[in-house]
C-alpha cells in the first residue's frame, strides 16, 4: 500500500469512470476515504453495496465538504448545475477536476463557480468501455491509458503535480495540453468516428431489404467494430456533440468532402485513385501498433466468441 | 484424421485465405493433396517452404489439371483472366469455387469459361485479418465464421453438399443466398463501413493542426477500430468497390443523407434527436453479442497492448 495522496476524495457522479477510479484508489490505498454523490437512490445504494464509497450523500453540496479532491464525473451537460451547487461548499486549497470528454465547454461551465484558493484542473481520461453505471467499473480501466489534463498558466504547480501523481498511481499516462487543441484532437480521434459509427448502424437498421438478423449474423467483417462504438452511453455522446460542436462540424465537413472524392472514384471506376488512398491509410495503422495503442495479433487479438475445439 | 473430402485441391492464388484453407485441410486430412499456383516466384517458394502446397505451378492452367476442387483465391479483378486460362484444363466433374467478397461480378467474370460438366459454386468466406500473404494464414481462421455460398437453381446438389462438408470440416458455418442479395448485405455490413473507415483515417492524415503522432497516441477511443479496418489489403478493396459499385453507391447515398440529418441536429443543438438516435443503435449491438459474433467483455476482450503489473 502507498501512502494516501488525498485524504478525502469526493466522487460526484458514480458511473463507470468514477467507479473505476474508486476501485483503483482502493486497490493501492491512494485515498484516505472516498465519498460520493449520485442523483439516484439506487445508484447510491449500489455504491455502498459494492464498496466503492465509504459514505454517500443525496446532494453534491454535502459530498464535497471537507474533501481535498473533488472529481466531477457527470455528463458534460450537467457540469454547470453541479458546479453552481458545490462552489460555496468547497474546502480552501482543495482540487477540483472533471472527467468530461470536451474541455472548453466544461471550463466555461465550471470555472465561474470555483472560489479563490480552490484549484480547478480540467481532465479527460481516455478510457472507457461500452458499459455504464457503477457496477461497470474495474480497477485496471486506466492502466496504460492516456489521461489528458488541460491546465492554464494560472494553474498551481503543486496542485497539478499532486493530481498527476494520483492518476499515474492508478496506471494512467498523463499528458497536458491546451483545452482548445484537446477539443480538436478529440473531434478527430474520437467524436467524429463515433458519429459516423452511429450513422452507419442507423442506416443498417433502416434498410428494408436487409433484415436486422442478417446484419447481426454477418457483422464480423467490419460492421461489428462500428456497433461497439455505437453502443456507448447516449447521454454522454449527446453532450459531447452539443458541446464540441464547432470542432466536430469542422471535421465532419472535411470527412464528407473526402468521402465524396472516393465516392466519385467508385462511380467513375478510378481504381488507381482508390488503390493509392487505401495504401496510404495502412501506414497510420502501423504507427498505432508501434505506439503500443493496440495489439498486432490478427483480428485485434480477440478470443473467438464461441470456442471451437481444435482437432488434431 | 477424417477421410479426404477431395483428392486434389488446387489453390489458385496463395494469400491469407488460400493459405488458411491449406492449414485447415492439412490439420484434419481433408484433402488428398494440395497443389497451388501464384504469380510470383517468391510466393510459390514460400508456399513450399511452409508446406501449404505439395506442388506449385507457374501457371494456373497446369495447377488445375486433375484437381477435383479448384479454389479461385485471387483478387476479384483478376478472376476473369484466370477463368479464361483454366477453363479448357478443368477435369470433368470437378468443382470450381471462389472466395471473392462480391458475387455477381465474379459470376459474370467466371461462369462463361466453365465447361459443361464442371460445377461452379461461388463462395465467400467472411473471415480475414488485416494481414495478407501466404505466411499470414492459420488453420483456425474459419472456425465459427460464416462462409456464404451463392448457388443458383442449376447447381448440382451433390457437388454443393460436398463443398459444404469441406467448409464445415474447416470449422465454418455455411449459409446459401442469392448472389444479388449477398452483394447488398455485404455493402451494408462490410463494404461501406470499410470505405468510411478509410475516409476517416485519410481525414486525420490530412489535418495540419493535429499531428500524426497525436492521432496515433490518442487513438484508443474510437479511431483505433477504424484504422484496423483501414489497414486491409488495398488491391482487394479496390476491386470490391469497383465490382460492387451499385450496392455501395446506394448504401453510401443513404449514409450521407442520414449523416446530414445528425450533422444538422448538432448544428441546431437538437439534443433530443441525438439522444434518441444513439439509444436506438444500442439495440443492434446487443443483438450482435447475443448472436455470438463478438465478445461481451469490456473493450472487445482486448488484452492490454502493453502489460502493466497489477499492484496489490
Amino acid at each position: 500500500m502507498s501512502a494516501p495522496i488525498y485524504n478525502r476524495v469526493a466522487l460526484i457522479g458514480l458511473g463507470l469512470i468514477a467507479s473505476s477510479m474508486a476501485h483503483a484508489m482502493r486497490a493501492d490505498g491512494l485515498a484516505g476515504e472516498i465519498v460520493g454523490h449520485a442523483k439516484s437512490d439506487e445508484t447510491r445504494k449500489v455504491a455502498l453495496q459494492i464498496g466503492i464509497c465509504d459514505r454517500v450523500y443525496a446532494t453534491a453540496a454535502e459530498a464535497v465538504q471537507g474533501a481535498d479532491l473533488v472529481v466531477l464525473a457527470v455528463p458534460v451537460g450537467a457540469m454547470a448545475a453541479i458546479a453552481a451547487e458545490i462552489g460555496p461548499h468547497l474546502a480552501p486549497g482543495c482540487t477540483v477536476t472533471d472527467v468530461g470528454s470536451v474541455k472548453q465547454a466544461v471550463i466555461a461551465a465550471v470555472a465561474p463557480f470555483i472560489p479563490q484558493g480552490v484549484h480547478f484542473i480540467p481532465g479527460h481520461p481516455m478510457a472507457g468501455t461500452e458499459y455504464s453505471g457503477p457496477r461497470a467499473g474495474f480497477a485496471t480501466l486506466y492502466k496504460n491509458r492516456w489521461w489528458l489534463l488541460t491546465p492554464d498558466e494560472a494553474t498551481d504547480a503543486e496542485a497539478l503535480a499532486r493530481l498527476r501523481s494520483l492518476l499515474q498511481a492508478m496506471g494512467a499516462k498523463v499528458d497536458t495540453m491546451d483545452a482548445a487543441h484537446h477539443d480538436l484532437v478529440l473531434a478527430v480521434v474520437s467524436h467524429t468516428p463515433h458519429l459516423i459509427a452511429y450513422t452507419m448502424v442507423g442506416v443498417a437498421d433502416h434498410l428494408a431489404q436487409v433484415s436486422n438478423s442478417e446484419v447481426i449474423q454477418y457483422s464480423a467483417t467490419g460492421f461489428r467494430d462500428f456497433t461497439r462504438i455505437a453502443a456507448s452511453d447516449p447521454t454522454m455522446w449527446r453532450d459531447v456533440f452539443l458541446t464540441n460542436k464547432e470542432a466536430v462540424l469542422d471535421i465532419l465537413g472535411r470527412f464528407t468532402e473526402e468521402l465524396f472524392v472516393l465516392q466519385r472514384a467508385i462511380r467513375m471506376g478510378d481504381g488507381d485513385q482508390l488503390f493509392d488512398y487505401f495504401t496510404r491509410t495502412r501506414a497510420i495503422r502501423r504507427g498505432i501498433i508501434e505506439a503500443g495503442q493496440d495489439t498486432s495479433a490478427p483480428d485485434f487479438g480477440r478470443v473467438p466468441a464461441v470456442a471451437v475445439d481444435a482437432k488434431a
